[in-house]
């Protein structure tokens, strides 16, 4: 009997309990988003009044009726002013980057963002460390292939292997690029290009999917296409290894300087890793060749294949020319890839070295 | 002279104000911080009192020093309580439910969890008219496909329709997949065969896309397995289209009752929409019967394409068992799909016919 009472009374307490801490959470929530939502109306205000005498003082000065250098004088006072809004706790309150198409198509409409810097730091390490990882799988998988193929395989890929490495860099390209939208949601400059690229090697990945790998007889060069891929995904894998290493000591720097940003820049203070840049970049180029040097071979495979093959075989023209068909969208993209890369390769560069 | 002063001013003024901002930016996410993991805190001790005076009562009953009936009078009182902090506002003070490895294979340790309720439910109003946009698609691309092959194709489905169509079906069962995830973190009690079933789907269309669609001669007996696939689609569309008719019914009667949750179920006030169950319930049987029929058709296609093929061209044996093995897999991965949607539906009438 006395158990029983007591049980009673606990249960009831906690109940209460339960109560009690429901009233607080709403109450919790209700002030700050109210708080929340005056500080984001304080922030889209200062950021618009800063816009406006940018405006002002550019046309005063157009106008002659004020004097340059003093103007950029005040114009990079307001740079300053913007970069504490952009940079610091006020980040999160400025009116979100919009989530672009590609975060809305796979995940709908969540928001990505997170509210402490610290938080957004930490996603943006993983990041790199995602890529460090993938770099080596980047390097081993499509060497080990390549390596099998001459010495057990006897020239001639069998194909479940070499399509499980492509639905890999199917699903490696997809996972970058959802992670390089939730970057930029979260305050990262990456340029848009090179979240594009990983669209255009989601294709490349996806059309090489459909690829038939062909057998025995004329194994070695009916294959010539997969292999050129394969030695392609081998340089990549070089590639990203590099700038991982370089990425990663940028990252540090920039966290040791207190978590500032775009100001870091402006003062120079991450000179000493962005030397390594022009270290880094006759490396990439040299890449980039060789990506646009596989694309055009992948093309020319693709018509000497046809022509050859239309001799041999006259009957069997439309699978030949469909399977070229393929070859010719994967050579295509890496051409663009390549180009693209170089261009803003040579951008960034050239961004670095105005200040 | 006079405007140069007034712009200096103004500029001071403007970036006056952004230090201030941040400063009362940084001091509301300290306080915010601070008192979120008080609530926090208070949550998890609430939680876990509950748990543990819920096991001392199980314990007195099976010793025989508590009454049963008094028993479940209290449980039931301690089911509310706990009612109340996973379905309020408190749901999102606790802990994370764990995001899961898919989440952060494609995502990295972002966080995708809403605080607000109202956020939560815009998000699962936004799945379900998702799925009743796809569902659409999910009728109409395979049905296009299939009359164009009779119309105009000569029953000879060409194979870029056909891989766009099984690309289309992975980027949409992988979302799908990424959605359901999300709805989960944010408190769904989605089973979570439903989301393995969408990972087998996903692994299905990556597999389907390896098929090689093969020409003329003999083109509509070769082409048997996607036929049958693309005639399953089109029934997973129907599937959808009724099982949406009724989640989103389901989900408007719970945000008219007042957003409860587990709740109304105890309570039995959703038994308006329940009693359709019953009605979809077969119609969703006979689509899992043709589901599993349709796999058995493909493995049978697979055997007797091998035996037939064998004695017809005994050269071309190894690439021919090669393409019945992708037909395996998709044909297994259909029965199991349909063993595990009746199970589980199944599974999910018996536990609401308890209430
Ligand atoms: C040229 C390069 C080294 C410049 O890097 P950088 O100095 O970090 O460039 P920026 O200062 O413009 O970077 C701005 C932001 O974009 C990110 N970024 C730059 N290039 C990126 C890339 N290729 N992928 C992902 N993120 C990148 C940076 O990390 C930085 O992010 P943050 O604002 O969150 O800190 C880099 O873009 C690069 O390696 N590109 C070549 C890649 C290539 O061609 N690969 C294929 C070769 S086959
Ligand atoms: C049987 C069925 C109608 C029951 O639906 P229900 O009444 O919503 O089931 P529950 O009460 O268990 O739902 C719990 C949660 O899971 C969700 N859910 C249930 N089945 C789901 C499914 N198949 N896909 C996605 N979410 C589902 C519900 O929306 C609910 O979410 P919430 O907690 O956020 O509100 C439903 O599961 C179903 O349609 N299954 C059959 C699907 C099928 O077999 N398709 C293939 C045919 S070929």
């Amino acid at each position: 009997e006395n158990s029983q009472e007591r049980f009673g009374e606990e249960v009831a307490r906690v109940a209460e309990l339960a109560k009690e801490l429901q009233d607080s959470a709403s109450s919790f929530i209700s002030r700050t988003t109210n708080e929340e939502q005056s500080v984001r109306q304080r922030a889209v205000a200062i950021n618009s009044s800063i816009q406006k005498l940018h405006g002002s003082i550019d046309s005063a000065v157009k106008q002659g009726s004020f004097d340059r250098k003093e103007a950029e004088k005040l114009d990079e006072e307001l740079y300053r002013a913007r970069c504490i809004l952009s940079d610091g706790d006020t980040a999160s309150f400025l009116p979100n980057k919009s989530h672009g198409r590609f975060l809305k198509m796979f995940l709908g409409p969540i928001n990505v963002r997170a509210t402490r810097k610290d938080v957004q730091l930490k996603v943006k390490e993983e990041y790199n460390s995602y890529r460090d990882r993938t770099a080596f799988l980047f390097l081993v998988l499509p060497s080990t292939l390549l390596l099998l193929r001459t010495w057990i395989w006897n020239d001639c890929l069998p194909a479940l292997p070499v399509q499980m490495y492509q639905a890999w860099l199917l699903f490696l390209y997809t996972s970058l690029a959802l992670r390089e939208n939730i970057l930029r949601v979260n305050g990262s400059d990456i340029r848009s290009w090179w979240i594009y690229h990983h669209y255009c090697a989601m294709l490349m990945a996806l059309v090489s999917l459909t690829w038939e790998i062909q057998g025995q007889p004329g194994c070695a060069q009916k294959q010539r296409g997969v292999q050129l891929f394969l030695q392609w995904a081998v340089m990549q894998g070089v590639a990203m290894l590099l700038q991982n290493r370089y990425q990663r000591q940028r990252l540090y720097t920039r966290i040791a300087l207190g978590k500032a940003k775009r100001m870091d820049v402006v003062w120079g203070e991450t000179a000493g890793v962005d030397g390594q840049l022009w270290l880094l970049c006759p490396i990439l180029f040299i890449l980039q060749g060789f990506e646009a040097y596989v694309g055009l071979l992948l093309l020319n495979t693709a018509l000497v294949g046809v022509v050859s093959e239309w001799q041999a075989r006259k009957f069997l023209i439309f699978r030949l020319s469909y399977f070229n068909f393929e070859v010719v969208v994967c050579g295509t993209l890496l051409v663009i890839m390549a180009v693209g890369n170089f261009a803003n390769t040579v951008q960034t560069l050239m961004a670095k070295s105005r200040f």
